[in-house]
């Protein structure tokens, strides 16, 4: 018997990756779809049509699931969650910081929003990155008196870039991380996302917010879990966020300045034997490498390499030595920011609890 | 009487550009277009037509100037230059290293190319920038014998930075500069140059050559003329160059530790004040400001920005303070990477030597 | 003494184009803005910035006018017109229907709107192609009693193929007219205009209504002015429209079957020749060619040919004759939607309304 | 045991394409590996490495089959076919002249290349369109005493065009087809291909030669097989192709005018009911359905489209009546480049060839 899912948002881009994430998956079956009250009452399949044109707003590169389409859409904010094991949630932070604690009551609640990531007894999630700290889901449970919990995960852009830095958090020690994106325009969401006429033989320098969440976000991922606590870790980040005329991907570049001295070939090898233990867990999302790295000068590139194991991947390249900074390296990585850097990677997530028992 | 130049190389982009830059010019006058053997004995007008489609190869914005296209093209290799009082060369390296020595023997050369930017007597100039090492021309007349003489321009990417950073560096001291960039297509020059097919939806992650450049030559721009040589500066460079889907203008992400402390507010004054001496000259094409500060957050762009003061003035925008590194800002900024950054910032220097007696 | 005019909808991009093509002009002065409730009250710089991010909504590649900056905002619809000589409306045809009759109560209207083209007694004028149609404004005025009349400017989309089909009605008869455009961006306004995400990699088939009103525009422009009314012209037209990722610029490809037999050459001379008796009135925005042919079949492109003549003029190309109709030639042509296509082209026909003393 | 075929051609991009169509082929195993003089000798991995930057020079979505890495390039000037059953040739015209007569004393070729389209006995075909032309090759054998036989495919343009035509050709007769393509990039091939400063913000109104051909081939494509010759159709077609920046994917938007009267309706059920006896083949390329029409107005796009069926399916749009032509029809279509329209298109045409005793 598959667990019952419901996924909140259905109908924006985000949830439509669910739903993609979600389709003939082993484990969960998508068993109720919520969105806004504009929404709600309509069938799938219409509340994805523009009522004006007749134009169906469907973001993915696959189909939507034919399943899907005449499944009733419910209204998020009045849902019946009898029967449900699990939301997926892919909303604003608004309606998140409203929603998510109504359904924790009785349900577990995996979260791409932003509303409660930094709450000291919120795990902030990425696969095969930090799992142990979904130990705080029993602090989180008995500090509210939920039979569910939340748990988050954080912005796409954190998430290829802690991935990447995780082998060399460990094996390193990581002082100072510098980091400039060139973000992809689907992390922008829908509507209206970034206006087309901006995206045209141009780059926009600045993304509301997000430099923030980049800088804060890997204290609390690569923090020590100790006494029912998280103690962030101390290393420094600066990040410049931009936004490029690509579709879906985000390409970062890279500065990272170590604790102890590391050749290229000593990061080469952290990178390409990470997570081995998380792969065999054999998980139905789960990449076969959690990065790959190139040695061709010219990858990774957004178009080329952002669907590598299915957006499961981070890709790396151009790794090199640098003299600005101590014990530094130089490297670029691509991810895919709407499969492990969302829906996928939060249905990941929800196959390790769910393996683990909390679902 | 305007002083009669020639523009080697006369058929590429930066030649273009060069004929765009000198139309109408109050003080020079276009009496000689040169170019490789391929186009040698055609007009101008032949030269630039494509063979076998009949299409014209003109890639500036401007039209091309109507007095040029009938004026016949000579090949590079065998030019006589009786009666050319200065010579701008915009070819690729390996060409120039062998064709500006023989120009230099009896005329004046301003050149884009990177074959002699980095020889111990050769001046490499940024307009308003390192003006006082026009000096090193007498000492390369001297030790090479030459009538003439070679000045060179940094790469594209090398300007907006070096332009940025003078107040900087004049005022608080540099330490380190890290910078990512995310160019235009047209710094790749037109035959191939960029392919089309790898500039949908993608960023290029590599330019061949870029980074050693651009991390080098700003120490000798910001060398120290001591006793008829140039001492570098010692500050340290780390460049990350990529190519993104932007048809003119590069963008550079900056993060930039100083000497001393400074606040995001004397930056700021210290750049919006900087160049006054130099604009005040009043040469013909020189900007009116040398660095624009944008308090909008999304700017600079650079489809929007690329073209102040006709790609003179080097845009700047989001200026934040940094605690990465010591006494640290960062910002972005947009500049024209074959305006300022090659043809018409060559005819700026140009213009200044004339002023100063060298033509 | 300059006639003093209003701007209504200043605030979206067809409003803007208006304030760039009367800055500095030298028979108007923009003496009152307008624009909906959201942004009355409000200086005009602060009526274009994102109230959220700080961003300035401006999208125009020139700057906006400085003189403007400062100006009051009104509400468009409690509009005091009084010491107003003329009204420039860019707004939406809802509105337009609402707001342009009682403007017109007291004072001439120029609208870029949809809403009024239809009506018998309202003139739908491109500049320099069916001027005499003014005379409709007398007819116009008796018959609602008005002081003031509206005339109205056709579709973007028509504007440049009808430009180029009057030379051939007025030479060769026209009989139909199969035309496939592929259209800019900035055609769909901007807020959200087209979205980013269906621009990259992309053809949008279909713009909403745009292909009834190109099917129909040109029956009544190319009308004759008969006892008082205008006999609509009989040729048929077959329009299919799409979006591209350009950002200005309508392309459109062309195959017309006219009532005469005619050469390529006899196209050519009748687009040549076109309309030297309207640009010899010398109005300050006239182009000085209604219609350029380039010979070069790589053009006309829109990013290089949009501009021509300060988006004033037409520019056609691959002049070629064709065997599936009658009489028939194909060629493709290049038309500035916002210029002469909108805001830019009713300045024009409003000076000439000033120099026939209708204004 | 499978059937042994040679790539000749292997290194461009529809050579890049037939590797990937032929990858775990069921029917058919990739035993030899041709192109220029330049990639002889080499490794397949070696031969598609840039050998100045290192860079992969693979252009398809997929990744480059592995089994493909190791195996030699040999020259194709100067093949052994000893053992090869099939010869899949994708090099330019030019080459392809002097090179398939040679290859088809022994072995059958199945061409991509537009040398041999226009002699009398060589089929033009289109898999599911017309098959029967297949007789042709015994004639062929005959007149040029070959043991092998060449097939050729047409241009990619009239691919899809003459998918959609089919049914219409069968059911209602066609008299005149006017059809504007604005044409994806990968059609111009990769070095240099179409120039990246060319795509950016830009559409290209020229593809040389490609209106003609794609006029000409309709007519033997349509032929009547009689007496051992193809008897030509006699409709009109007149063709604009314009390049768009879109990656992969022909988009073309037609009017099509037929012998009897005709309904949207009608022909909606013509395309939807096309191919069936075709795909019951079950061969292993063969798309599911030969043409997909949308309802929705806004389809098909390039980028959402053009992979429908593994790019073997084409795409249908906004079916709508037209006044202007007697019994006439407009609609736009999608159809994958280099998919149906090249390689995969012309393994199928080989699995056919297969299945009928042909190889």
């Amino acid at each position: 018997m598959k667990k019952r899912v419901a996924v909140v948002g259905a109908t924006g881009i985000a949830g439509q990756q669910f739903l993609v994430a979600l389709q003939d998956h082993p484990w969960f079956e998508v068993a109720l779809l919520a969105a806004s009250e504009r929404s709600a009452g309509k069938s799938y399949a219409e509340a994805i049509r523009d009522p004006k044109t007749g134009a169906r707003r469907w973001w993915c590169e696959e189909e939507p699931p034919q399943s899907m389409l005449p499944l009733p859409v419910h209204e998020a904010s009045s849902l019946d969650l009898g029967g449900i094991d699990l939301v997926f949630t892919a909303v604003e932070s608004g309606p998140a910081r409203e929603l998510e604690p109504v359904y924790a009551k009785t349900t577990p609640v995996v979260s791409t929003a932003s509303a409660f990531r930094q709450e000291a007894d919120v795990p902030l999630l990425i696969p095969g990155i930090n799992m142990d700290h979904i130990a705080q889901i029993d602090t989180q449970k008995k500090n509210r008196d939920w039979q569910g919990y939340i748990v988050t995960q954080p912005n796409c852009t954190t998430i290829g870039l802690a991935i990447t830095l995780r082998p060399l958090f460990d094996q390193f020690g990581l002082r100072k991380v510098i980091m400039t994106s060139m973000q992809g325009l689907s992390g922008a969401g829908r509507s209206p996302g970034v206006i087309g006429m901006d995206t045209i033989d141009n780059v926009i320098p600045f993304i509301a917010g997000e430099e923030e969440k980049v800088e804060k976000e890997g204290h609390k991922i690569f923090g020590r879990f100790e006494d029912g606590a998280i103690v962030p870790a101390t290393f420094l980040v600066s990040a410049t966020c931009t936004r490029v005329p690509v579709l879906e991907g985000h390409t970062e570049a890279l500065l990272v300045s170590m604790d102890t001295p590391c050749s290229v070939e000593d990061v080469r090898a952290a990178m390409v034997g990470f997570g081995k233990e998380f792969i065999e867990l054999g998980l139905p999302s789960s990449p076969q490498h959690m990065i790959i790295v190139h040695d061709d000068p010219f990858r990774p590139q957004p178009r080329l390499d952002r669907d590598a194991e299915d957006g499961m991947a981070t890709s790396v390249g151009r790794l090199r030595e640098d003299q600005t900074l101590e014990n530094a390296v130089k490297y670029l990585l691509v991810s895919h920011n709407t499969k492990m850097g969302a829906a996928k990677g939060a249905v990941l997530t929800a196959e390790y609890l769910y393996q683990k028992g909390y679902v």
